[in-house]
């Protein structure tokens, strides 16, 4: 296991997708969905990275980059995706929200390893 | 405390900032400073809401929205901010990620009360 860090990602620009969402109570099958989603969002063209988080309140943030709008409408249009999306209004999520942002500046920093 | 929900926000357009950081060991004033600084953003001109998580594994994730570029180029240049952002560098963050993007869309999802 590497230690985490933010994706690396190419220069702007490009698309962010902002997904915030607080989840109901229990795992409900979340858990097998999310993996296998992420690996397949992993695999779409266009994709160009992924972070994620969640607090122990239950707030999550996942931020997927992407190459254009057109990636992120094809991932969309995904049946697999579609089904899980539909599957996560009924069960998984208490509330979300979804930004579809283009992004036009990134700055990256990383520590220097003290020596 | 209320339950954790998204930021409630206007309709788009405006601008998200995604922050992504991955923090040192140790709080090294680190929550203090957090807080205060979360407070003096909410008071700045064009702030529209803010989300926040930070995982198990030390990634967190913060997406702050704004009015407009001047509102965060200001947030930006405020000094207190700006010295918080030096010190940051110096002793909270592993890494870190920031991206300034333009929100085109945004979609919102509340779960029906179940009755």
């Amino acid at each position: 296991m590497t230690d985490p860090a933010p994706a690396s990602l190419p220069a702007p620009p490009y698309y962010a997708v902002v997904f915030t969402a607080v989840r109901t109570a229990g795992d409900n099958g979340y858990a097998e969905t999310d993996e296998r989603l992420m690996k397949l969002a992993a695999d779409q063209p266009g994709f160009l990275g992924v972070d994620s988080a969640r607090g122990a309140d239950g707030l999550g943030i996942t931020v997927s980059y992407w190459r254009d709008e057109a990636s992120i409408a094809a991932w969309r249009d995904h049946a697999e995706h579609a089904l899980a999306r539909a599957h996560g209004r009924e069960h998984w999520y208490a509330s979300f929200s979804l930004h579809v942002a283009k992004v036009e500046r990134a700055y990256r920093f990383t520590r220097p390893v003290d020596v």
